[in-house]
C-alpha cells in the first residue's frame, strides 16, 4: 500500500543510507513521515533528499530564511502536511513568533494583489521589464 | 475603462495623497502601474497602501526578507506583472543574483515537495502537531 | 496547428450548428476565440457550450452574478484570457465600475485569509460542521 | 503555541475591543476560530477585520453575492476551513439550497474552462482588449 | 443539508437513474460520495455524470492514462477527495506501485520546473509558437 | 540581468556540459529558452537537468504519457512557457491532436470536480483509505 510509511527497522539497505543522512544532517535521531511514506521509491527518495540537502543549505540565504519561504509557498498551495512539518522546522531554526506572524501578514497580502495586479489586468510597468 | 491608468495630473486629491505616501515612503518619484490601476477605486487603493506600507516595514523580519517572500508567493501563484515589479523591488533592497538563484531554487523545490506530499498522502506527525 | 482558429467560413456542418447556437443565445453575429479554438475538437466544443448554456442561464442566482463569479474564479486562477473575457461579458450584462471594484476587493481579501486560515493552521468550528 | 485559540476571557484589551466589534457587526454573540487564531498578532487581526468589515458591507453588491464570491475563491482554492465557514455565512444571508447549487456549478465550470484556455492557449480577442 | 448524502433507497426516480447508469458503467454495486453528495443537484448530477463518461471512455488514449492524468491534475490542486478516489481508479484500472510512483516523480517535477520558468521570466522561443 | 540568456558560446564549461547533454539525450542541436535562463545558475541547471533526464525517461511510464502528464500539471498552474513548450514535446514524441484533445477534456473536467467535491465537502469514502 502506497501510503504505509517504512520504519527504519524494515527499510532496504539504499533507504536506511537516505535515513541515515537525513538522521545525520538534520542532527536528530527521527525521520518525519514525509521520507517513510517517499521510500516506496528509493530513487525518488534519494533524489529529492538530495536535492532539498543541496537547497536548503545556509548560501546566500540563511537556512531560516530558506525555511520561512518553504512556508510561504506551502500556505499558498493550502498543502496541510507542509504547512505542520515546515512550520516546525522553521520554529526550531529560530523563528519566533513575531516573525512568523509578519511572514504570515506578507503571504495573506501578496495573495491579496496578486489578484489584484491580475483583475485589473496591470500592464508591466519599462522600468520592470530588465531584459 | 478600468484599465486605464491615472496619472497623478489626473488625480483626484484623495488619490494624489496616497500617490504622494507611496513616494515618499519609498524615496522615488515614481508610481507604478499597479497603483496607477487601483486608483479608480480610492478606497481600495489607500486601502491596499495602507496595508502594505504596514506589512512591508521592517520588523521583526527586514525589508528583503519581506519582499523575497512576496516573490516567492507571486511565482507560486504565476502572476507576471507581480514577479516582475517585485524581483526588481527585492534587488533595489539588497538581493544578488546568489540569493535570486536561491530563492527560486527553495521554490521550485517547496512547489515540488507539496505536491509528493499530497499525492503520497502523507500523514502529520504527531510531532507536527503544536496544539 | 491546435491552435489556429476555425472560423465560421471553414468550419463543419456540426461546429457552425454550435456557432448558431452561440450566436443565437447570445443574440450577437459574433464568435469569440475560445469556442474557435476548442473547434479543432466538435464533441468538446458541443459538450463545453452546452453544459454553459445550461449552467449561465439565469435560475436562482441571475446571469450577472454568474458572470461575476466566473471572474472571481478566473482572476483566482490567474488565467488571463478567461479575465479579459468574463470582464467583459460581465459589463455587458451590466456591471458597473462600482461593481467591479467591489468583485476585486472580495476577490483580493479572500485570497488572502484563504492563506490566513491555512497558515495558522485554523480547525474547523464545531458550528460550521454542518452534518 | 501560534494555533491556540485567544477566547474571550483570556484577551488583552485590543483584541477585545476588535471582538466586541464583530459580535456587534455581525449581530451574534459568537467569534469563530479565525478570528480567535488571529489573536496572537493584534496588529493584523485588528487591520484584517477592519478591511474585511469595509469590503463585506453592502454597497454595489449586496451582502450575499459578496458573500457567494468569497466562497467560489474559497473553493477554487481548496481552503476547507473558508469553505466551511462562508458556505454558513452565505446560508445565513439567505443562500437557498438552489443558489449553493448553480454557485458550485458555475465554479466548477469556470475552473473547466480555465484550463482549456490555457491549453489550447487561445490568444485575447481583440475586442477584449479594453485599454 | 447541502454535505449530507443521498443513498439510493432516498433517492427521487431521476437520481437512482444516474446511480443505475453508474453502477452500470463501472460494473459496481457501488456509488462512491461525490456523486450522493452531488445528488442534491440532479441537475449537475446527470450533466457531471455524463461529462465524464464521456471523457474517461477509451478513445485516443486509453483509461488508464486518463485516469493518472486525474490524478496529476488533483494531486497538483491539492484536493484531497479527489486524490484519494482517482488513485484508486487508477490501481483499479491497473496503474502498478512502479506507475504510481513515476506519476508523482513527474507531477512533482511539473510543478517546480513551472516555478523555475515563471521566476526566471523565460520567454517562449520562436519555436515553441506554432501558430 | 536574470532574464537574460546565456548562449552555448557565451557559456563556461560546466554550463556546455549541461548543454551538451541536453542535445546528446535529445538528439537535437537546439537548447530551450528554459536552460538559457538556468545557466546563470549552473548547479540548479545541473541538478535541473539531471532530475528531469531520469524522471522523464521511459520506465513504467513510456515517454510520451510522462509528457502528457507534464502538459496536465502545466495546464492547471496556467504556466504559459510550460504549456508551449511541453506540447511542442509531447506533439514531437507522437501525440496526435485526438490524443491532444482527450488530454485537454480530462485536464478541464479534473479542475471541475475537484471544485465539485471541495464545494460540497465530500468526505473520503471509507473504500479509498488505503492504509
Amino acid at each position: 500500500m502506497t501510503n504505509a510509511l517504512i520504519e527504519y527497522g524494515d527499510a532496504s539497505p539504499e533507504v536506511r543510507a537516505v535515513y541515515d543522512d537525513i538522521m545525520a544532517t538534520r542532527r536528530t535521531d527521527w525521520i518525519n513521515n514525509f521520507w517513510k511514506a517517499l521510500a516506496h521509491d528509493p530513487v525518488t527518495l534519494k533524489r529529492t533528499w538530495e536535492s532539498i540537502k543541496q537547497i536548503m543549505a545556509p548560501g546566500a540565504l540563511d537556512a531560516l530564511t530558506k525555511e520561512m519561504i518553504y512556508v510561504a509557498v506551502s500556505v499558498t498551495n493550502q498543502c496541510g502536511y507542509c504547512i505542520a512539518s515546515h512550520s516546525v522546522s522553521a520554529r526550531n531554526k529560530g523563528m519566533s513568533e513575531a516573525m512568523f506572524q509578519e511572514l504570515m501578514a506578507v503571504v495573506g497580502m501578496a495573495n491579496e494583489t496578486n489578484r489584484l495586479a491580475a483583475g485589473y489586468q496591470v500592464e508591466i510597468d519599462e522600468r520592470f521589464k530588465v531584459r
